[in-house]
């Protein structure tokens, strides 16, 4: 299989975890600007990639790959797409084929939309609960890798809105983040000088892009109406979300009823965990894993519940959601080549 | 005038302000276990006091002091402090005489309640903007400093419910704290091995003693009821905290009452200042300084104000307010001796 | 196999390394303070161990395994062996047994030595090159486990030695070390308000522990006489040591001959790696992986070689090297069940 | 006064320490690319002149003014300096006017050497102690203000070089270096994600520009020979220098007299601190002040003195050291408006 934007932090992870895959056989590794040069000189960490070298994005270089990742800017991906076969897998780190709505697209993007492809959030529950996302990946060939704080959100939140023991509607997600989470272009706001010692919120007050993606998430759900006060806020953590959402508890729920939502919806799921109640989730228990890590109380003073969820942002968040959608679709076993132990501390 | 918990991180920064403070003398340093070592030991930043001898907190070390601050473990300071001239000004940086109601106390304390001191916090806005808690403040001789992550909550969200743009039940808050929020006895999930990398939440669900004072503070400046979802959690920055908090849009406000009111509230306060719109708070900017940054924006789709508050735990969050109270109860100018810039990057 | 001192650093990566080794059942887990709980309570990264019953480490847990892990506090795991049978592999994670000279021993540790074990770092050139180390640990039965920065600085360093290249007296190591190397024990020194944001030495000025260890082996290599400033320093990260170790360039040698006597050492090491001329390593890539990264450089104007090291100090430092050394004692494939890839960023 | 590079690190702990202090007044504030916004959008720390307008470098700017600090890109200041009158007090926080040897800035630089200045480093001790650097600084106009890591080595070893306790030849340094260090520029190295998580050495070798002004330095003091194997490390903190600076015991000395040279050499020094036997410094008890704080040890074992010195990098690092060196040129008090109490924790 072929990874693009192998350079970058999401292709890179994706190559991480490739290296262990049984299934796989690592093709081509491609980029745009570091074309040519050895991998190793960016990502040192590859130690068995290191001597590959980094060859142009391009059609040729990916072509005749049965399994092609994209890990691309926003918008580049649906024109590489298209000269791809049919027949190829691509799976889509990118924004691009996520939302349904065009019109919610060029909202929050302003470009054109280039089409919908079957998302790649296995766990996603669907329609409270008649079937799960993952059953609409078998044999897919396109596939769109979820965002990786909307994963976060969704994962916590979910269930209550599945069982119908919160509401959908004035949800609030606020998140701590990683700095992988912004990429590895230089930009000054992201060097290391200005986030060590810091915490500081961006995409503040319902422009973050990430927000129509979870009101289609949980609408699928089975949500009427969704609506979401959504914050994420740098911390200094190379990799991680904690994202805490809180919902209004629905007329009628209770404690137990929350309890036994959260814990009945991920019993059987390889790689979210409630915890045992009282414990609360550390990013630091998911580094290099494709583990979410789901905590639920019930305010009853505030009337609200609130959820915690932990992962690893280019993992479960990206890569680690790649490889599992790309085992389904492939009909390999869902969990092959996926951690689920952390590296902590 | 005397410090008592001299060795702890809230006593070592008053200590800290004090040195450059003009108007006062700092007379016995204080501590329990390590009474008989040098000061510099265990505060090293500190040194002009590095000679000073730790003398043991008793009423004999810090009587006859005109000014004694108490940085003691809650539940200690009103024995200490009814040993204490009515005529001494005192000021306990710990939570013992924060409430005005008792059972909210023993509710979140569960001990009996020592009773109500003057509030330090004097840009706490009163009755909807008649008075500010500073007015209250001239020749009291008892000040109960405010906790650190009240005073960020209390902050940010305050010029909305005075000015009745927002709702006060059903707001949301989430904050990104410092180590040094959670003090310096020695505990496991403290460590630099378990935080660094990490990002965990505490006191979930209700439970935090923040919260009667948060609400005691709102219902201050005038709502009729306050519930408030509260959720800190800890991220790896020695200092700082970055609460964000939302709140319901009240009927009939828009986006420029909200900005009005923000601006209006802290046009000339001296350590509180909302930032120009759309330029947000980092906690960067705020270490070491005794200020408060502030933004706010409407999210039109969630139907939610969001505001953003960043501050220094250890100076506006405890050591500076202490000291600012310290300059109204004794008639000085408020801003003496309290510095407004950060120390960034 | 058992692992005893599971709720540690040390214990615990043994178990995260064991849970995807192919060749090994993981049976007890043992611990003192916290036998009776979860393992998931102390170590929520280790999912699929989460819900294993911490027991007490005595002779009877521990016996009946196959193989033995001792993760121990120093002085301890004597005992513990003499009652495990002559036919359990023990591999000790302490500095108990690493020494040849009981003198040495006593002088830095203060007790009785309590005998010397196979030693287990596979890479160490032993005679300048007629063997390795590897070649004495087939079927041993007792192997003591290197020291973390003992690894860094004799991986760095003894190209150089065993090709006479650079003098072994008047060695200078300076080290950066992580957090997760002063081990789980609360210290308020450790805790991260004190941590972050600071650079700080610790066992300055030739009385730390790991300085005959490094002695006896670059004595090992060929040195007739070697003399070491060992200075390690606690820098803001949770894993890792970066070691920057100088020596005299010996009289004759150049930076061709230099280059290739460390290129030539580790040529077929699968787990240290020579990095291209002028890439200089980074603790980042070496995160959770069993690999040490290694350059060099001459510095003609100072009369010195440079070499520098980067390896996580839980993995190659101390659990990866004990797997390391199992394998090699049951006559597996040394690189078993050991990650290359690092967990970056 | 006026300041250029007023958006960058240097230029902004400038500005810090001039807020508070109370003979200066600041008048221009410029910069390059960021002329015409206002200060508070880079620098939003500097509250107090958050609303100052940033003016464009030019001659034209900064004439008119008494006192100038040019704190730009190497290779800049001298084209701008010599625009500025004789009676101007010009501080060059860059390099360009640091060295003698105008082959030695050659070598090291690349580019014709714009000539020597008078250094600003008072603590320098000259020819073994008969003056200090500071006895050369009355009433001079211009100043070179030295290097951050070039300071940290300095002021750590050469009480050892002026007391003949040590030898100068063979030193090795070694330091752990915070990012401010690296300056504002974006680049992909120096990113957050980067950074955080890791040590990393540049600079490796003997190529580092700081050597040959060490070694001048050196001289300064009473060294007839100096040689230096001088390596950087960054580590994951904002600010902050821990330099460890070995050097052979010379022969005749003993650790008596090392903590005589030691102690003697600071006993008056308002901003250097031996300090107490056995308390090694940590950056962070620095961070804002424009202290260095300084121990030592003698290895026997090694035959190698061992000093350790933190400091800040901003301030007694470059900030602070050009507004003590205005001081002195100015006829001030050398410690007027100068932090000696470090933010911490």
């Amino acid at each position: 299989m072929a990874v693009s934007g192998a350079s970058g932090y999401a292709g890179g992870e994706v190559l991480r975890l490739l290296t262990t895959h049984p299934d796989v056989e690592i093709g081509a590794v491609t980029a745009h600007s570091s074309a040519g040069e050895r991998l190793g000189a960016h990502q040192p960490h590859l130690r068995s990639l290191a001597d590959r070298v980094i060859e142009p994005t391009t059609t040729a270089t990916l072509a005749g790959h049965d399994v092609v990742v994209l890990a691309l800017p926003h918008g580049a991906s649906a024109a590489v797409a298209a000269e791809l076969g049919d027949d190829t897998l691509v799976l889509d780190c990118g924004a691009d084929h996520r939302l349904t709505d065009a019109d919610a697209w060029t909202a929050f993007y302003g470009t054109p939309h280039a089409g919908t492809w079957p998302y790649g959030m296995p766990e996603l529950v669907l329609d409270h609960g008649e079937r799960r996302q993952r059953d609409l990946l078998a044999h897919v060939r396109r596939v769109a890798v979820p965002g990786c704080n909307v994963t976060a959100v969704t994962l916590g939140i979910q269930p209550g809105i599945a069982a119908g023991v919160v509401e959908a509607t004035d949800l609030v997600a606020v998140l701590a983040v990683g700095y992988s989470g912004a990429g590895k272009a230089a930009k000054t706001h992201l060097l290391a000088s200005e986030g060590l010692g810091a915490a500081v919120p961006y995409a503040v007050g319902g422009t973050h892009r990430h927000i129509p993606e979870i009101e289609q998430n949980l609408r699928a759900v089975g949500a009427a109406e969704v609506s979401v006060s959504f914050t994420p806020t740098l911390v200094p953590m190379a990799r991680g979300i904690l994202a805490t959402t809180t919902a209004r508890l629905a007329p009628g729920a209770d404690a137990a009823a929350v309890r036994s939502a959260w814990e009945d919806t991920y019993a059987g799921e390889p790689f979210v965990q409630v915890l045992p109640e009282g414990q609360w989730p550390t990013t630091a228990a998911t580094v290099g894993a494709n583990t979410a890590l789901v905590q639920v109380a019930v305010d009853e003073r505030a009337g609200r519940v609130v959820t915690v969820t932990a992962l690893d942002n280019l993992v479960k968040g990206t890569a680690g959601a790649a490889v599992q959608s790309m085992n389904l679709a492939l009909g390999l076993p869902e969990t092959t080549g996926l951690p689920v132990e952390g590296v902590a501390p």
